[in-house]
């Protein structure tokens, strides 16, 4: 129940057991289209899609790479240590970087944004996380930074790592140029790839100024994407089973999974609450995929992790920086379902029992159970 | 048969089926200190070991950042297309490349190299590839090239993706301080991992000058690694089989591993040049884990290959740019043995003869079958 990687279906992991095929050849060639049409569908876009062989915060490089070039301005909402990252990546790929921040917990508002961007004068890119895996918050103005962005001709690039596949993340709606995410998460099959959806816009760019690095560089994807391959040799057993991941994806249908995450995200909310432990989210940015809680007095969060993971087999994580030890986070992702709310819930609340910490385990279960009843239907 | 990604073993395959943990705790570290010291054995080395989730030019691109910083000169002996490759990704990493070139088939010599150092006044590296995949070479003279770059105080890089674990890399006695390799070519797992060790001297200036990349910056790795971890998402099914990949080579140990390399390379040159193909590379230059021929008269590469596939479902390379047509590539790397080498060369005849080419079958196979009778003792 930790943020990632997520567990992942037996069916998925089993796909990673095809034989190893040379990557030019139509057998590669065929999984690879299929993973680009299938991932379409799960990234809503008719843009193109880029699959590398690296990790997420390697794909969140990748898209800053794309457009982002010396000297140039990129405007980035900052609300927890992913959108420090962000920063960090924008900076080390010679951009200059426009903070616009918000306290953890909550986010900034689009009118920061905006002005951010007036007072900036020429922004080549707005970058931002979709969801802080951090601080457990959505970034719910996608649709109007993406606007803003707009407005003032500039590149709308999301880090969607651990929304993308569990929330809304519909990348041509919100007029996404570039959005990475990874295949640990939402998406449930086994980590080591990155998916980036590319918009024809951003395409253009990245295949007329490429950019300064071999792997990264995404004008080198564009060219052997034509003939259904990847410059250099792909994890083949982590395609296999990504395309598995993306055809049960397809089987539940991507509302049906997000309906799921939400629901599983709101009994967690609610139960914990129960238990007197409060969102740490500002209550309209509480993320769908990752949930994050302040102890309630008294919680010592190294004894209260240990006992769940030892005496229950829950792992949970615990707070980033200066929110170590007072705060709690659990993933609801991928195969997420009413079982892991009911079972991390039970467990939670026999932790602080264990502890001696009052609480009212049987609200918390009622509460929990009557909103995860909407799934049964 | 191709150059990689090679046959992976079935145990190494199940390896990757062990539940996906978390990689904050005991049980990751505890994989990643296993992967670290067995690879100290395999790369010859009492350096640091780096392993990334990504391809053997992610890997290459990782080494070349670790040192060369904008304005560098870089000496770089090109004698194929990976060279031209190693090139490229030191000019993207900001470095003024000195080419010492090579026709294909052949390596620059020592004298060469140290001409260009002379000429070029401060090198901060030397870097090279150590077997050259387009054209079979293996550069037979990096205990010469470690001494220049020793004498001139500069670092000295190796792309040892072709040859490490399955030629001599001895990393330390050749004075490498970063030697970069990849999970799927000698070392028989599958993609998505590149390894590199890394000198103390080289470690010192990528902590103290971090590189411009998020990704590929070894420093993040160096911080990590101290808790045993890894700074982004590992991939840990490919974590799992490499372990498992390098235990057989502990078991086979790594002497006997690259004299079964070597072996069955000369089996594949005595048996083609009784076809008569000659070998590509000029003979002292041989590789032993990627094998090059000419074609004889009147072979028509496409026909040829696309026989071995649909006939004898052996799958081989043709020849890279301008050899394209002109000349054919076998792999002889990771789990290669008598039965691959005497299969192939069976195929290869049988091929030429449905061509109506005149050869000599049962001399190949007998000479074939000679040089390997020595992997029986």
């Amino acid at each position: 129940m930790t943020p990632g990687p997520t567990n992942v279906p037996e069916r998925v992991m089993r796909a990673m057991l095809a034989p190893i095929v040379n990557h030019r050849c139509e057998e590669f060639s065929s999984l690879f289209r299929r993973i680009v049409d299938k991932s379409k569908t799960v990234f809503e876009t008719n843009g193109d899609i880029v699959v590398l062989t690296a990790s997420g915060t390697g794909g969140v490089e990748a898209a800053v790479r794309s457009v982002v070039r010396s000297n140039d301005s990129i405007v980035v909402p900052i609300f927890g240590e992913f959108g420090e990252r962000l920063a960090e990546t924008i900076t080390l790929a010679g951009g200059k970087v426009i903070r616009v921040n918000a306290p953890y917990g909550s986010a900034p508002e689009p009118d920061a944004i905006e002005a951010a961007f007036e007072k900036a004068g020429k922004v080549k890119a707005l970058c931002t996380v979709s969801n802080e895996t951090s601080t457990g918050v959505r970034y719910k103005w996608l649709k109007e930074a993406g606007e803003i962005a707009a407005k003032h001709g500039s590149f709308f690039i999301v880090d969607a790592v651990t929304s993308l596949g569990g929330d809304e993340i519909s990348v041509d709606r919100l007029g996404i140029d570039v959005c990475a995410t990874a295949s640990h998460k939402c998406l449930a099959a086994p980590p080591g790839l990155a998916l980036l959806s590319v918009s024809e816009r951003a395409k253009k760019y990245a295949v007329e100024n490429p950019s300064s690095t071999m792997y990264f560089d995404l004008a080198k994807q564009f060219k052997f994407a034509e003939k259904a391959e990847t410059p250099y040799t792909p994890s083949l057993p982590l395609f296999y089973a990504l395309d598995e991941a993306l055809s049960i994806i397809l089987e539940e249908t991507l509302p049906k999974r997000i309906q799921r995450h939400k629901t599983c995200a709101e009994a967690f909310y609610d139960a914990f609450e129960a238990l007197d432990m409060d969102g740490f989210a500002q209550r309209d940015l509480r993320s769908n995929t990752v949930t994050a809680f302040k102890y309630s007095n008294g919680v010592d969060d190294h004894k209260f992790r240990k006992t769940l993971e030892e005496k229950f087999q829950v792992h949970i994580a615990g707070g980033f920086g200066e929110y170590k030890g007072k705060l709690f986070r659990v993933g609801c992702m991928g195969e997420v379902a009413a079982y892991h709310v009911l079972t991390t819930v039970a467990a939670v609340a026999s932790a602080l029992m264990l502890q001696n910490i009052r609480c009212d385990p049987a609200l918390a279960m009622s509460v929990a159970e009557q909103k995860l009843r909407i799934l049964d239907r």
